[in-house]
């Protein structure tokens, strides 16, 4: 069939799909989601340049009429020599090779390393819908996927984007997240490096949470560097903590990530590549897993978090990366700052003075520091939490901090009080006294992406006093910040609704 | 936040997708495939008039730029009081309670009822996307559904559409597919109609056959009509063969259907809903099931058949349908033509003369209609298959089909040799002689597509000889019809290739 192109105003991204009007698809006995082949309309060949288009159907004529083929603006930059061509032939075509093997884990049985490549190739070149993907998540889901499965994932991941290299000894530090206001890479990283260390910390922006490493650290410095720089940036300084989307790091896995964010679905099958690829692809050899268990993390249970350590040290150590996990508390928030600025303002102000603390912060960020210092052998096995300490105390981690702001292309010497917050605020008092036996982190998250977390950085909540802590009534409970008076007023709203994340007990607990 | 609406010239159908430029998604922290609250600008009150969206991103300004929210030419008049608005507020939603329902079932939990009703209902207004929808079919896949999650899926996508009623005694027919030339629908529904049943049948277009009962029955009569006039017509002479799809019964069935066909993905879970939600709709309350068995068919073995016919009749009684299910051979095609004309030709000559066979035709149309007459009290038990033939021998089944043509708009005169084929038309002769001793419908699928069915409707293959026959070198195997002459030469290109559908053996047989 002979069809003129016309170009959709409109963009598709990973998937190559194509309009046809429901008479030209009724002649190629084609519905929505099968597939042609679209070729340069001299070539009778097969084996000539040919495009495999994904189809969508439009019952107007307006939109796409008979005789028409419907091509959005993405895909037809991408289809490279058909592009200055009016008219193309189109045949109907086959699902690829690819969707075969989805099928074959939908059914549960295991896909072998080449047919994982198939997947992933096919995802990053768009010849596989997200519908198609969808099944294999939830297969994935289903199913799990073998220790052998997993490794070919995260190689093919890998593979699918840039890589770097910062030679035999580079280290890193990952958290599978669910705790607010854990802004301990903005500690780590400058005590690590401080230690003469490489760790070229690639973070994310925040994705269900107030704020993520690198909202906060563009609170600070600049963090979207292409790879060149990021290069230029480890190899004078020996780290940086920049966001890792702007490098094209393993693309397959952001497709896939695409797909299992709208489904709610995180499988470990798909969870532990994606880390991976991501960490290979930066060059890292030696990492420490921050894994947070408990109610709104990724593990329930202890038990949960033991498990996936278990296996995620068994995957990474078969391609090439030595892990160490810590099981890391998550029942409150760490520190008592939450929302980018208010995050980063924390981190500084710990950096410059010890004393400052939160202990929460100090302790968490230099218990995850010193096992990566005692793997880069800075210190004996046992020692390195109070290496790690020390090195924070003596303000060295604060001087590497300051290098890795000034390069990146901040202002080295910001003070704490010169962070913007708001402008904004409002502080709320407790109507009672009593203890503090719990603070809930599901509340907190609420609140503070209704003050307008992650987008806005000067908006979020300062927590008073946390779990055990004693509250008069009409203390401070916490203060938010929004760019918003709106925002603010609906936060208020969500504190009235649901009595706020703060829980006082009773005086009960004062007369054991 | 407060977008201005701004028309896509392009259609979802059953998505209610917008576009936001990546700016404001970053700003409400949602990304591609999760949704948004759109409301009136005026309206403050969450319980007033709202839209969901389903989010896409444009990352490109010149598409959707920040400020403004694209909306799908045919959403826009979906949305009602909205559509004439120039600007509208949005705020992040979560997903809907459909969607926790579709998790617990690829979880591997059942489902409730009115869960079933919640994926249902949310099914057809849009608020499922495609990819959860995908989960929802690969879930079901895999973990299959209970007989109670199937009665309420049943009846929950019975009431997603229009119902007919025609009374407590209303016949039918139905079959799952795979055997080429299936035309028994034409010869079964005069029979039964003749002996005085109501049989209203509504049969699909070809989905993956090159000719669906609907294909073959439009090249002598209309097929679409709307649902006054199918009650008009079953009124006057107690049957019709016309087109399902142009009713609106079961659209839920069709929404899912649509992602279920390119997933290659067709679960009994599903399959049996979707065939009783469509015969409910329809008022029918005693049906035969055709079930085609071995390669090429829904059913592998004998046993898958089965197995699925006991599953369906107790689904069935208990959505008020009584059914007695017929395994049957599906190792050739039924009768000698293929293709919408010939099929309707070679019932066509059956109905006026039952010397004129062929005997597949003969023994299962008559087969199926004796059940049915068995059913309806018509025939004793074990004599309906004698009745059936007795019926259609008599001439009064071929004067109920002029009745039907002539009702649906059609000629009731037309004779066999009036039907066009072609007109490009080619015999293939066989090179050797041989006992034919296999028939391979997968090639003659191919071949009869290729030739233009079933769009084309005076395209494909008439069949000489079948398994058991001889041939002769030289002798005709069968003669391919096209509309066009580019067509019969790829058509040739295939049994070239595959050496056609005709399997000869060799002289061993005669040995023997």
């Amino acid at each position: 069939m002979k069809l003129k192109i016309k170009e959709i105003q409109f963009e598709t991204y990973n998937q190559q799909n194509v309009v046809l009007n429901h008479l030209d698809a009724a002649k190629l006995n084609k519905k929505a989601g099968e597939r042609i082949i679209i070729k340069n309309i001299h070539s009778e060949k097969l084996d000539e340049k040919h495009w495999i288009g994904i189809i969508e159907i439009s019952h107007s004529d307006k939109i796409i009429a008979p005789g028409e083929l419907g091509v959005f603006a993405d895909t037809l930059k991408k289809m490279g020599n058909l592009e200055t061509q009016k008219e193309v032939r189109v045949k109907p075509a086959e699902p690829p090779d690819s969707y075969r093997f989805i099928q074959k884990k939908v059914k549960g049985e295991k896909l072998k390393e080449e047919e994982i490549n198939d997947i992933i190739n096919d995802s990053v070149s768009g010849l596989l819908s997200r519908i198609e993907l969808s099944s294999f998540i939830t297969g994935v889901s289903i199913h799990g996927m073998s220790n052998r499965e997993m490794i070919s994932l995260t190689l093919a991941e890998k593979r699918s984007g840039e890589e770097l290299n910062f030679g035999p000894n580079v280290f890193d530090k990952h958290s599978t997240g669910g705790v607010p206001g854990n802004k301990v890479s903005l500690i780590i990283v400058p005590i690590v490096a401080a230690a003469g260390l490489i760790i070229p910390k690639t973070s994310t922006r925040a994705i269900t949470s107030p704020s993520g490493t690198a909202d906060s650290m563009e609170v600070l410095a600049p963090v979207s560097f292409p790879s060149e720089k990021v290069k230029e940036i480890v190899g004078k300084i020996n780290s940086c903590i920049i966001w890792g989307g702007a490098l094209n790091f393993a693309p397959a896995d952001n497709i896939l990530i695409e797909v299992e964010r709208p489904l709610h679905l995180d499988p470990w099958g798909l969870m532990i590549p994606s880390i991976l690829a991501k960490k290979l692809s930066m060059g890292v050899k030696k990492i420490v897993l921050d894994l947070p268990v408990g109610k709104g993390t990724k593990f329930p249970t202890v038990d949960d978090g033991k498990k996936f350590a278990l296996v995620f040290k068994q995957i990474a150590k078969r391609v090439g990366i030595e892990a160490e996990c810590a099981l890391t508390l998550a029942h409150q928030p760490i520190g008592h700052k939450i929302g980018p600025a208010l995050e980063a303002k924390e981190a500084l102000t710990l950096l410059r003075d010890y004393s400052a603390g939160p202990n929460s912060l100090i302790e968490k960020s230099t218990s995850l520091a010193g096992i990566l210092l005692e793997m880069g052998g800075k210190a004996q096995k046992g020692e390195g939490h109070n290496l790690a300490k020390k090195i924070l105390k003596s303000g060295k981690a604060y001087e590497k901090m300051k290098e890795i702001i000034e390069i990146q292309g901040g202002n080295p010497d910001i003070l704490p009080k010169e962070i913007k917050l708001g402008p904004y605020s409002k502080e709320i008092h407790s109507l009672k006294s009593g203890f503090i036996t719990d603070v809930d982190n599901g509340i907190i998250n609420k609140i503070a992406k209704t003050l307008g977390c992650p987008f806005s950085k000067t908006s979020g909540l300062d927590i008073n006093k946390k779990q055990g802590g004693k509250i008069e009534k009409g203390e401070r409970l916490f203060t938010m910040y929004s760019d918003s008076e709106e925002k603010l007023e609906r936060a208020e709203k969500i504190y009235n609704q649901t009595g706020g994340p703060i829980i006082l007990g009773g005086m009960v607990i004062e007369r054991l």
